[in-house]
């Protein structure tokens, strides 16, 4: 039997180029492997443990939900749900918190660095936290417990998250026997690191990014940005070390590639290598750019998806959740 | 408008006649009135912090359901539902954690005694915690505004659950402009505290206790079990200072109980007395205890009745979820 991977997205803003090369490409690739049976979904819940503006709390949903259709997540070869769609993830929230014990939470990184925090400006140590941020594992627990999930691919801050639900999960194994599969995680290799407009990580925190979805003549002013050394044009210049080269090769053809490597290594002006920059990005975002503004034009149509895939989870979730609760002793 | 009482039902175990004098009787009362709508609901899924035995978790659930029923709850006239049977409140619940801070969790009573054992247990101050226990004050919470209640009617030790319940409704409003109402407490005057065997309250912390629905036999066997005085049975005695008298008036008439008070003062054996308190006692139980023992016998009968209150809270609660949802940003 194929096992079943699932990925949570949480909405957190605007995505760009590096989070598209460093997760979400990797994240979809899984998908068209045909290996497993694949399931991501929309962690819109989780988004409110930071996020108490309607508009700004829709307009992130919508978004995430959007630019993952918009570049390739096929909704019909994957299950694509919202958390919110799934009722009972929420009930099984509480049934695990009943078998987590608050040591597990107060070790979790999350908390503990915003504890270090209010330390460092001397606060009280639980000064601005919300019971949703100190209890959010427990969900991620019953978001990956609930789907009999196999394997959970993560980043590496992430890794504690599915260690928490197995220990949960082996709680309740342990009072009522098998239930709940052990979640395994799958460490996401993060060997494609895009360089940022500064030649860093491209990351929001270092404020150096390429927004995914913004139009031609801003992509062509942000990459005009990016800097270079001051060689002069005719003289040979490293792809290797070249920030545009290493941007250059995650979206051009194996074929470009080889090309625009030697055009490097024989000399090519850094304006000439932007201008291929930007073609060659521009190229591969072109569609997904127009996919993603259709969805996002018309959020019923990204209901009418998101609705198909929480009917096809809650036909995974409803009977365990019902075995669950059979278990513990209710009748119904 | 009526305004709504809602009670809450935990299930804890066997019932006693201090129970039912107590807490059970002023809030039966109340449905009486017809000054409110009330409800009623048991609280089963609080029950899991503490009860990891699906028997004895049936068992305490039906127990509790059956016993207020039995004792004349009149499920026509109050909403009388069943916690786990309105999934509304676990999504409330997690909506409710995220406008919650951690310090007012720190701060909830009972899991401050449970630090403060451990601490005199030279114990870390979180073993045996677990998040149930430290979160149900959310909980309560959701229970509590999902109903759109006014009055909840608690014994001293609840106050602060109805103080947090209105802390997070107001975090909540506060955001999203006027959404729950804001819960009130009503004290229950505990004026009616019964004598159990040895004299002091009746409280299953002191082993005292009358069972409520035990057998006559069993029922006249631990009335002889009632400490009284070595006075001789001619002898006048106060029926004020009398434990026997304290029940017998509980139970009895206005006009048995003018009458015993006479024989008191004239003089009464305490083997009549505990007769004549026998007497009075299973006459008033007669009733319920055939009511339960049928109620307990079909349980398909109880699951009846409390999937029909089911449906008339949700009928509330469904239509105030949705608003919430609507004003956090969600659009489904």
């Amino acid at each position: 039997m194929k096992q079943t991977v699932l990925t949570g997205i949480k909405p957190t803003g605007e995505i760009h180029l590096g989070n598209y090369i460093g997760a979400i490409k990797p994240a979809l690739e899984l998908a068209k492997k045909n290996d497993y049976h694949t399931a991501y979904f929309v962690a819109d819940y989780h988004a409110l443990t930071k996020f108490h503006n309607a508009e700004e709390f829709k307009r992130l949903s919508y978004g995430i939900a959007a630019t993952w259709i918009a570049l390739g997540l096929d909704p019909t070869k994957a299950i694509f749900y919202r958390q919110s769609d799934v009722p009972e993830i929420f009930e099984l929230n509480w049934i695990l918190a009943c078998f987590t014990s608050k040591g597990l939470m107060n070790r979790a990184h999350a908390y503990k660095a915003l504890v270090d925090q209010n330390h460092q400006n001397d606060n009280d140590q639980d000064f601005g936290v919300n019971m949703g941020l100190f209890t959010y594992p427990i969900l991620m627990a019953a978001d990956i417990l609930l789907f009999q999930s196999d394997i959970v691919p993560v980043g590496k801050d992430q890794v504690q998250h599915v260690e928490i639900a197995r220990d949960i999960a082996e709680s309740f194994n342990h009072v009522y026997g098998e239930t709940f599969k052990l979640p395994t995680y799958q460490i996401q290799e993060d060997t494609a690191v895009l360089p940022g407009l500064d030649g860093r990580k491209m990351s929001k925190s270092y404020n150096n990014t390429i927004p995914l979805f913004v139009e031609p003549r801003q992509l062509q002013k942000l990459i005009n940005k990016i800097q270079t050394d001051s060689l002069p044009p005719e003289a040979p210049k490293d792809p290797d070390t070249s920030n545009l080269f290493l941007l250059y090769k995650e979206f051009a053809s194996p074929s470009e590639v080889q090309e625009m490597r030697e055009r490097y290594l024989t000399g090519i002006g850094w304006g000439e290598a932007k201008k291929e920059l930007f073609q060659v990005i521009n190229k591969f975002i072109q569609e997904p750019r127009e996919k993603y503004n259709e969805l996002m034009a018309s959020p019923e149509q990204l209901d009418e998806i998101l609705l198909e895939g929480a009917k096809k989870a809650r036909e995974v979730c409803i009977p365990l959740l019902k075995e669950v609760k059979r278990k513990v002793g209710f009748t119904i």
